[in-house]
């Protein structure tokens, strides 16, 4: 991992040179290559789509990395194939279910068979069509987890590897109850990815949120970014929580009427080791509050709960945002846990500050761009994506 | 008709190998360049534009094969102008008739002739205005047959012909009582003449139409195409009411009720010739109930009516749809028509029938397309156009 | 002057051949390079963008010129910056003040000097940020006039001139009264002001307003480009209230029950000299009553105000009018001018009959086009604008 080593280098030391960007003034997404080429996202990766409730019999049509997909479930299980009849360009999601097992074009009854996508019958032809088992539609793994339909986007040359490899580990074997929100956002899905990691705009952006009427968050921290398997975390060394500008003026969100900030402070430390951790942190075994995996999956671990975000690319100008809560209890305890989601985390959280989000999200345009010290998380994270797709493209080069 | 006998060749042999297509699997539409060419519709052919009523003195704009034109009724006669003031490029349909026999640009008054298009006065340059004849618009032949206004969108090199040379025979010396309808819709006019004249779509596509509870339609057929001079015609050597797909399961369209499929059926013959011919469909002399010409007007021929489409070209991505019924009838008895035709037909068949294919039109997207056994119907009318077109440049070069 | 001297050469021979234009059927505008390029407006003069009430402490976006400029007050000074963050293109206008003297971007509270547009704080880098002071958004020189906001766009290599240099002379040093309308039209900037100075529409496209209920127009003129520093000005050689064009008709716009034309006609001369002058206009002293500069503002001179019309580039689709009375009196005797202004002006003027040109302008499309003998007031303006802006090249090149 050299070059996310080299863009992490000396973080601890807040104050070195070598802290920040080393390409100072660099406009453009040159140094990221493979980032720079996913517009419509990262192939080889399972992506959740929608809520397992929305499908049923009929079909539902969704855009995933610029792809057209039709979703139907038959007998239970969810078949995703590519949203176009061979024939004469038709949506099949326009169509419906004539024989168990398969769907229909709504034009000429051309017949595919929901497990391999191979033309099985063609009404208007008769039994005896010679055209059937000549053609086939592209179907797409498909796999739920989360209460949520997932579609894998295949990558030339590399077979798919299993969802709950893809997932976060921690959601894996524990019970847990989980609350969440799947909306359609415009603006590409890497402004989206980077805005969720990003150490710079919270404190700012979000000053205004009711969220963080009960949330304080600092005017500045020196932050460092630790990778730890296929996370990166943000860690943060010092935390300000006012700050006097030269020549400018003073600024703070301190307000009489709004919760204090906390009176110790953990997960700091100039030596690049923590002070002292957070207990809740620690208990979840993360380095960092905030982590980032590919292909674009945010988890920030609060007390008692994780949130996740996942930024699913629909087209070059769309994505949808994903975001979902979960809790690590079980029966009972966990109506404690529903009762705060939606009496509050719902409409605060996942509504309002993610709401402000969603507004930057949208009228980001870069590059051009001019980063600063806080974008460590923006350069990792791309040097990160960089990286695992060089791994792929070896992987699938050594076979 | 080297091409299109090549194509229909052997279709009275239902199972020879020689019916399919003879490429299958063919992608794009390279063996059909100039219909491939085609996108705004043929020229040197004339057009129904609008309903005879909706032209007066106030000018209407239309577009037609991608050009705008500006049509005016004068002293009854109706003229149609290119809808451009050479000026300064506004559209003369936003002018009005300053004196008879022109029509003014609303701008600065440049005024003209309807006749030949030539600029005749300038009301803002005076009486001596020196640029008077000799500027002019393009103008267009018109007439009206069958309460509509027709445009003939001139071919370089060719001379107009008679619009009665170019409707349908029978419409010409009979009376008759007619109904329609004239649409927008969206989709470019070569997929709304071809799923007109398709085999295979109105079995399937149509089985929810309240038309078909009237109708019964098969499953699938066996279909010859007969060229007969400027027509083609569909002829069914087979029709299959319900069927039995292997590993698939049973479809038909039979439900007790609907009316029944009839008990004989016509025009139907493996020798290549049929077995009994509809005394309806006799009577008017076609070898088909459905058949097909240049430019693009389809005929249907049901018992005591005859039903025409005309898929008007707009632009790439618009047509117009024109679709009348035809009674030969005559005074009182014509009544009976209007009444089925305004309480029923004009509903179910020009309304909601009609609307399914509209809604196909609209979203065929090819090529890329993969052609089946029933799309003979299309391939023999693309290389009907292919051929009558290149007749024409020919006749355009020897002159 | 050479190109503009022979454009209107002879303009007061009324019959000679050299009054029309010398390239008849000219159908493109490459005699005119700078014109036909500045399809965004020319460079290096100032615009008014808005009233100066509409621009407060909360940033206001604007468009002008192509460029995306945020305006805002502060401490009673309107600036203009460049409205994108250069870090991650964020509107600056959706910002606001966080300190005074400065304006914060929404997003990560990056904070440029209003005065010269230096990023002096960056609220989520620290007070240490070392971004400080290394980056800029370009600023725009400002200034207020006539209750407007003026922003000058620069053209690269010349320094700005003054606002006052550039408004008409009669507004220095006197004092008026003002009303007007700012509105946002479609259309090129060029066709909204070839239209207001335009010799030959008035009279044929305003025919149907109310205002000529009050205001009688000639059918046509002979009209001459006499330029004055500058401005060039339209004078009239003949005026003709009515005309009979030969094989048409006769055409005027006398009614009885409008007002009629004045007996004695002003301005005229065969000689190239008027027979005698308005009074009125020789109390302005301007040779003609309409009047034009750069870049882009029309004076139109009437008994007791004049009417100015300044044609704002905002992309190439896009302009912004702003047409303004000014009646040259004072205290108690200007409220007549404004009850005549609210009363009558603003709607039958600035409102129906300035919606006509809006139309007109929005449906031009040229070129190509085909000019006449009237449009000897659009080809002096474009020879106007052309050498003008040769000179200020000259005068950038010598430096």
């Amino acid at each position: 991992m050299t070059e996310l080593d080299s863009s992490v280098s000396g973080a601890g030391d807040t104050r070195a040179p070598a802290r920040r960007p080393k390409r100072p003034g660099r406009q453009d997404w040159s140094s990221w290559p493979e980032y720079n080429a996913a517009a419509t996202g990262f192939r080889g990766y399972w992506y959740p789509v929608t809520w397992s409730s929305h499908v049923n019999g009929k079909p539902l049509a969704v855009t995933l990395c610029g792809e057209k997909i039709a979703l139907v479930r038959d007998n239970g299980k969810v078949h995703a194939l590519h949203d176009r009849c061979p024939h004469r360009g038709v949506p099949l999601s326009f169509g419906d279910q004539q024989f168990p097992g398969t769907l229909s074009c709504p034009y000429h009854g051309w017949t595919f068979r929901l497990g391999d996508g191979e033309l099985c019958a063609v009404i208007t032809d008769g039994p005896e069509s010679r055209i059937c088992g000549k053609v086939r539609v592209q179907t797409y793994p498909v796999d739920e987890r989360l209460g949520m339909v997932w579609v894998y986007v295949p990558l030339a040359g590399e077979e798919p590897h299993s969802l709950d490899s893809q997932l976060p580990e921690e959601l894996l074997g524990n019970s847990f109850m989980l609350g969440g929100r799947i909306e359609p956002r415009t603006g590409n899905w890497r402004f989206a990815c980077e805005n969720g990691f990003d150490e710079g705009h919270a404190k700012y952006l979000h000053r205004t949120s009711l969220w963080r009427l009960f949330k304080p968050m600092p005017t500045w921290n020196i932050t460092r970014i630790v990778p730890e398997g296929r996370w990166i975390y943000r860690v943060q060394d010092e935390v300000h929580w006012e700050a006097d500008f030269p020549g400018v003026g003073r600024w703070t969100t301190k307000r009489w009427w709004k919760f204090q900030p906390p009176k110790e402070t953990f997960n700091l430390g100039n030596t690049g080791k923590p002070k002292k951790v957070d207990p809740v942190i620690e208990s979840y075994g993360f380095p960092g509050f905030a982590s980032l995996a590919m292909p674009g999956m945010l988890r920030i671990a609060y007390p008692g709960f994780i949130h996740y975000e996942f930024y699913v690319p629909v087209d070059a100008d769309h994505h949808q945002y994903v975001g979902v809560m979960v809790n690590f209890t079980e029966g009972w305890k966990s109506l404690g846990f529903y009762a705060k989601y939606l009496g509050a985390i719902r409409w605060l959280f996942h509504g309002q500050f993610s709401g402000q989000d969603a507004w930057m999200v949208d009228v980001t345009d870069a590059p051009p761009e001019k980063l600063y010290r806080p974008d460590v998380s923006l350069t990792a994270w791309r040097t990160l994506a960089e990286e695992e797709t060089a791994k792929k493209r070896a992987e699938i080069g050594a076979k």
